[in-house]
């Protein structure tokens, strides 16, 4: 699979700084939010940057290993926040509406057939995953499927406009899932060993946490320890976590901004990483989750996160909250006077 | 001075807590805005509190030190300023607008005669304090005036219908009189030792420092070390910080939220504590700002903050780019679905 992804252009670099610099405040003092200008300015190749249609996409699918108890919840939750999304209860609803993100959920794989709802997105490969304690999770033509089918819904949403989408996950097991891809991308020797990437997911207790580690080995017992991203995605991913890592390869190739959120979704970008790195610059990393592996991978990328509130719910929660600050970078950017504008003497 | 401020009863907060837990999502998830979603019920004394008109008052004042040379940019830069708030070009005003903020800008002390705004309280005790290297910075009298203003800004607020109010802060200089408030305040065996708590503030370089950090030396020569926060406050604060000081202790009496900005602003909160501890039940602490002082405020409060974007700005940018954060923890304790509402199984 070939992706068509180049980093911005940096020659406009010094024209965005010297706007930025120009705007009434010392040099720097709007710390983070200047480096996301700059950024966003670069992405958007202009100026004046603007964010169009934001949206957040939450990716939903089933693991075969969730029943073999690598989660705190049944395997029917999965369903059933997809139709607490739907009805609009879920915290990434709430969030969504609050700040302005249009909501969207793909139905990647999910163990259940669900009605035609207007932000339901059908486009499920298999009704979840196989348990990768007996097999592999995914067939390559699976995987392939899942990685062309979110591509083609990053196009469709930029070809209506959008051109920043934020990324969310639902699917019980995922956090195992995540942890597996994690270890075998980013590899033990760079800090990623399996005990450290594996978190209590969405609430283990400490008898739960030691099954989910010693299920997790007998799975690398059994599948091996692929380092190559494909073959690590087939044998331990999810059809959610393919579908995103698609999704930003797609959006990436449109030059939107990518809010990228937790643990799960950074294993998903860890894999669209390994297939196009200039995928980088296209992302904001929204926040540090509690998942003791998602700073492994924010380390292995070299991301430095906007914010961190110990937040650990996926659907794209930490994607959301972050938004008003990508926001209120492009409006200081566009909005704010200059020196010379306003009459503000400089630095003496 | 009298304030009558009582921590908030803390009855409700098993009910709260039971509120927050029954949500679809594993106990905990939201991390830090599932505290925050229960401080506000327990500050509002409700199962489903509300923020209404939530307003950003910028407190601006000139200090006669400024021209001796504590800051980067010359004095005019205050008046300056104000009039680019008034004209809706600075920072704070993109962020307010974004936000959904009522700003106000109030005069309580600076070096010019303004034509009267909408947007403008003049609240003027003088123009500017005295330069501390020579007397104290105000008398006991304008210290109290500008005490009680800002208390019945507060309240005037709140019978207006406001019950959430950021601030912030403009005052050429100001982080120099924040340095020795907190100095006396905080003191130097609680590692509140001069140089640690003098920054850079817009932006001195080494030189400049190092003149800021002799300069304020020389006035605790003069003016001694005073740690009473009413003494400290007349011989070394701001009108600014004295305005600030008593509109938090108004709006903790009128049982508001109170959104901390930075160095400057905490510095005016560290009189408010002095004179009523009771008040930091009522505090949402924004952001850890880059002025090296602040961090030692913070740990002094025993206060954590939710961001930390390298802002040195002030203006109560980082108090406007943290309403979002403290709107979304109302928002899910008031919108979210619990597992029985919305069929969704617990955790195994």
């Amino acid at each position: 699979m070939n992706f068509d992804i180049a980093a911005p252009d940096s020659a406009l670099a010094p024209a965005l700084q010297h706007k930025i610099d120009q705007k009434t405040k010392p040099p720097g003092a709007l710390g983070r939010l200047e480096a996301l200008a700059l950024q966003i300015g670069l992405i958007q190749q202009t100026l004046t940057p603007a964010l169009r249609q934001p949206h957040l996409a939450v990716f939903a699918a089933d693991h075969g290993a969730a029943r073999a108890g690598v989660s705190a919840f049944p395997q029917d939750v999965t369903w059933q926040m997809v139709e607490n999304f739907l009805a609009g209860g879920a915290a990434i609803n709430v969030f969504s509406r609050q700040l302005g993100l249009d909501l969207s959920v793909v139905d990647a794989g999910v163990n259940h057939t669900f009605a035609p709802r207007p932000a339901l997105i059908d486009a499920k490969i298999a009704a979840g995953t196989a348990n990768y304690l007996e097999r592999p999770a995914m067939s390559a033509e699976q995987r392939d499927a899942a990685l062309e089918r979110g591509r083609r819904l990053a196009h469709a949403l930029a070809d209506n406009g959008c051109n920043c989408i934020g990324f969310g996950e639902m699917g019980i097991g995922n956090t195992a899932a995540a942890s597996l891809l994690t270890h075998c991308l980013i590899g033990a020797e760079r800090d990623a060993d399996l005990d450290t990437v594996t978190g209590r997911g969405t609430g283990l207790d400490d008898t739960g946490l030691a099954r989910k580690r010693a299920l997790l080995r007998q799975a690398l017992a059994r599948g091996g320890y692929p380092t190559d991203a494909l073959e690590a995605l087939a044998e331990y991913g999810g059809l959610e976590i393919a579908m995103m890592a698609g999704a930003m390869l797609g959006a990436a190739e449109k030059r939107m901004v990518l809010l990228i959120d937790g643990f799960i979704v950074t294993s998903a970008l860890l894999v669209a990483h390994a297939l196009a790195p200039a995928i980088l610059p296209y992302c904001v990393f929204a926040h540090r989750s509690q998942e003791p592996g998602h700073r492994v991978q924010l380390a292995f990328l070299g991301a430095e996160p906007l914010m961190e509130l110990d937040l650990r719910l996926g659907e794209g929660t930490g994607a959301a909250l972050a938004y008003p600050l990508v926001q209120a970078a492009v409006n200081f950017l566009n909005e704010m006077a200059s020196f010379e504008s306003a009459g503000v003497s400089e630095k003496g």
